[in-house]
């Protein structure tokens, strides 16, 4: 019995609010269930030096959580003077899993920088980080189109993440906190919309996992994403 | 005439929204029209090293924008591994603030963190920040009534803050980023619920001011402040 | 009663010794009483990148006390790796002072830095700092002007600065540190040799101040600065 | 045809050499081929804080890379001032992949450190590190053991990592510098001795992987890490 | 010929002024002609966790060029957020080399620090900063005697120190920046008042230079810190 | 008798391995007994922006220790972000001295990187640095040479340098650990192939040294340097 009550494979209630904040090219607000994150995609013209003059565009993330986000408070990154290893290694896997679902060279010399900020976090921070940022950037592709300074969508399809793990034995979807900190195996993973994966991280917390775990997990991970993906597509009313 | 149509003694539209997130003792969404704040007020036990044994309590704010709170996306400071000048003078002035507003003997050995974090900015991120936390300050000090920790409320009275500035050539109350980009001067006061100051921080941006047009602006924002603090009282049902 | 047996509106023993040091194109050593500040102003060709081909000069400060300018040592800023958010609340006030002092357009693509370094401290080291770097930046001026560097002199008029506050309830002008570590209000005025005003920063230390109250001392202020601003023209020999 | 002609689930040559430098409790140089690791554990008594009291133990890893470690040097991160986030990301890895392999109940108030310097890259320097690390900790045991600081092996097993994916279409084991830059899928595997995952890490560089091809590479895994461990044995003399 | 027209062993005008300012236990400003460093030694209560317990005491020092301290503005330590390598340098050997002239035994579970900060540079910033801290610390260890925090002077001797080179291929005395931007051997030299040598630090610029050429600049700077020792005895009235 | 049962003058077994990584133009291990270096030379097209169109080149050095090279671990001082005041000062003294050892104006606009990291200490790092580095030069030299990137050889002679000190009031040469952390006085001395001092640093640990005492140092350096250059020029088969 899952301490929410809710089946093995069944997500928590999902949202994606666009346009939540007025200044980005996108901004979504993405909930699943507690946990909140505010995903902004920013367009910038040029693109960093070790791309200049090459005719392809960069995509770029950067996480963080409000100091308050979480259940104790916890120091802000700003002003303790640098970002954590766990802030990197999100932001890292931010990065790659959408630079996947694009096609830079459509993009120009332009660098997209993907914000996703923790506002409550309540469990999969991340994967509902990379899910709320497939969202808004999305959207700011489509202001390039509409104000003509991209000819063609750079989208290669949508991208969606979830968390799936080993609570009290039973594979089970989307962790809260309350599963995620009693997990004996944790696994982020992130599809895309065609069906295949672009990250699996998975690690043991207890006991070591077998390779018939992983592809049990693998499979409620599918489910998820599947899910996922088609709320994204009716949050952008496709 | 204000950009916004608003008569010249006018404040924007004001909210406070109580328990946005759900972990911190005291979160309140304080909006000044498009300027939106995250307030939280996080409880501690301890005091700094300076204060230890002496029996009274510690309040300290930090502040900080999201990245793109902005019309243009502006580097995130745990990035760049420092906190901007801009920044640290303005989470000084909040704690400053609000310490201003509190018996710290009656809190006993406990910090108070202030975290006002900028979703969205339009002028007067400070003024809000400052009214805002008030409010998350108030159920943060009622949460600690009610769990027996304390026995005497240390408010000494709720707190507000506004600008105020010369607007072609005009004093207006409670300035919006249009207006502040050209205002002549800037005067950010903080003022309590007994009607006393606790802070006036005006700036020539232009043109020097001259003492009656000090004294025109601070008549301005103790209107505008009695309006905050009414706003305050009925968000916290007084 | 003053600690210093001055009346309340007399300024300390002031002094401004130009050509302090040898290198700096001006640099002067300012004594508002024991408080003394080494403030010299560099001239540098070229401009910040954000002013580039603009055909304008900048005007920036830095601040600094020495470790042991104070009754007990404070850490070296350096060796801790940052400037403290005291000292950057400083440095932004000189510059935005002093910009206000300047017609920036007049100076070309050069940039003056105006580094204000405490010797010795007995309050008032930012007021100080402010009347002295004033001295230094005419100096400054001069020697572009004589080695025609410039044509015109991009001195609006000078700029004095003095700290007035509510000592005893009493009103009272230019704050020893002995006053002002027991000040209930502390203000901070910076005013034009015009007369006009710069900037106000006004805080309560312990009870909030009135109307009336600030009033007053934007008036002893003004009596102190028109003295400062004539020992300055003295130094000159204007 | 792989560029250094080996078979499609062939390891590159291993070696580990233990007391490789003389201080540590354990010193290892492990050999993948041209990857070269210098891997020590230190002891050291005493607990992070938020251990203190638990009698129990704690073990973290730090990696670094010599700045000509690699084909193009890259900077010294101690001079740059920070780890970078692929560092992190790589520390922490093998600081969890290790502590699954310790019971850490059974070391007492102690830390290890395990920290593995990378001195020649050629692919896999995290999978090397991993399992260069763990003969060091064993080592780092047995020194315990036989001081009699602890009474029971806290080690739960042997563990090792390699690296697979998908070179050229083709599914390969322990890539090395010239495949991995190449290929389209990576996966870094952590194994048991007992055959249980401890860590799995799969990105898709360029197109998305599937369930199967997922399976496949940790197959191709299970085969070399089996084949690690036994090196490692036969290092230890067991 | 000297640019200077001094002789081959000839000191720059030396001066010693003490008390300088009013703060610290010791306060001197020492000049070596246009060299000119403020030296203050701070007596604190305490000592540095390696040395709690031991029951003596600790003697530290740091070093600082006021940005515009020379011929052109160097950047502000503080504000780059590091101390460069000379400077660090430069303060472990005043910390050495006046720890050389103690006996810290005799001082109690306190530390001295003694912050040497240019004022004004011109060649010799680094032994004028010893000879000057040498005098600075005297007084501040007359002070302990004189409050009875101390019963046994910890002064072993004076100790002084003084540049020597080869300028234009002629051993000299007290390189000032003239010759020492010039200089084909630079040799820093520290040594006590009963004429034993604490430093010596010879590098050569431009051609290697020879044993006897050592010898020789030994020599001079013999003779020259006996000059300086006995100014520290005129200015300390001994 | 010393420790290691050596003669007075008697260094410890040297050895040059070269080649000792494979990607760097040059790299050199190089022990002193148990002190055990690896010397690479990088070789990087571009010089530093003071060098910038001056047709010469550069040559920089770092220095490293790897946290567990020494009997205790030391914090490594990329996780700790900065590099301390001895590693600083170490690489400032292998820079200088390489620096003298060749002519930059035959390197062309580039600039050699010497990266020195102790993977093992037992005294003498620094002096086994220079040592090393050197023999590491000169293989990048010759690969410049060997690929026609440069036509003349812009090393005017090999350096080498040692470390001599007063161990029980004994002059002894190559001092190690055991040596060391007991020395009355501690010198290290670089010197050229054709026997000119380049650097000197001695210092007095406990009691000042005399001139003579360091006469006879520098005769025991010049021996072992000698013999330190003879066996560069064995490993170089010269």
């Amino acid at each position: 019995m899952r301490p929410s009550g809710r089946a093995n494979d069944e997500l928590r209630e999902l949202s994606f609010t666009r346009n939540y904040t007025v200044h980005a090219e996108g901004s979504v607000l993405v909930a699943f269930g507690n946990t909140k994150v505010l995903c902004t995609a920013s367009v910038e013209e040029g693109v960093p030096r070790f791309l200049k003059g090459k005719g392809q565009g960069w995509l770029t993330a950067e996480y963080g959580m409000l100091p308050r986000s979480t259940h104790t408070r916890s120091g802000r990154e700003a002003s303790r003077g640098k970002q954590g290893g766990r802030t990197l290694e999100i932001q890292r896997l931010i990065g790659r899993s959408l630079r996947a679902a694009v096609d830079l060279s459509k993009l120009g010399e332009r660098t997209i920088y993907l914000d996703c900020d923790v506002l409550q976090a309540d469990g999969g921070t991340r994967t509902a980080s990379i899910s709320g940022a497939c969202v808004a950037l999305v959207d700011a592709f489509t202001h390039l189109l509409e104000t003509k300074k991209i000819k063609d969508d750079p989208l290669n399809g949508l991208v969606g993440a979830v968390s799936v793990g080993v609570y009290k034995d039973t594979p089970v979807l989307d962790l809260d906190y309350a599963e995620d900190s009693n997990a004996g195996t944790d696994m982020n993973v992130v599809m895309t919309q065609q069906g295949g994966f672009i990250e699996i991280q998975g690690s043991a917390e207890g006991a070591p996992f077998t390779r018939e775990q992983s592809d049990t997990l693998l499979g409620l991970a599918e489910k998820g994403i599947n899910e996922i993906i088609k709320a994204q597509q009716d949050a952008l009313g496709w």
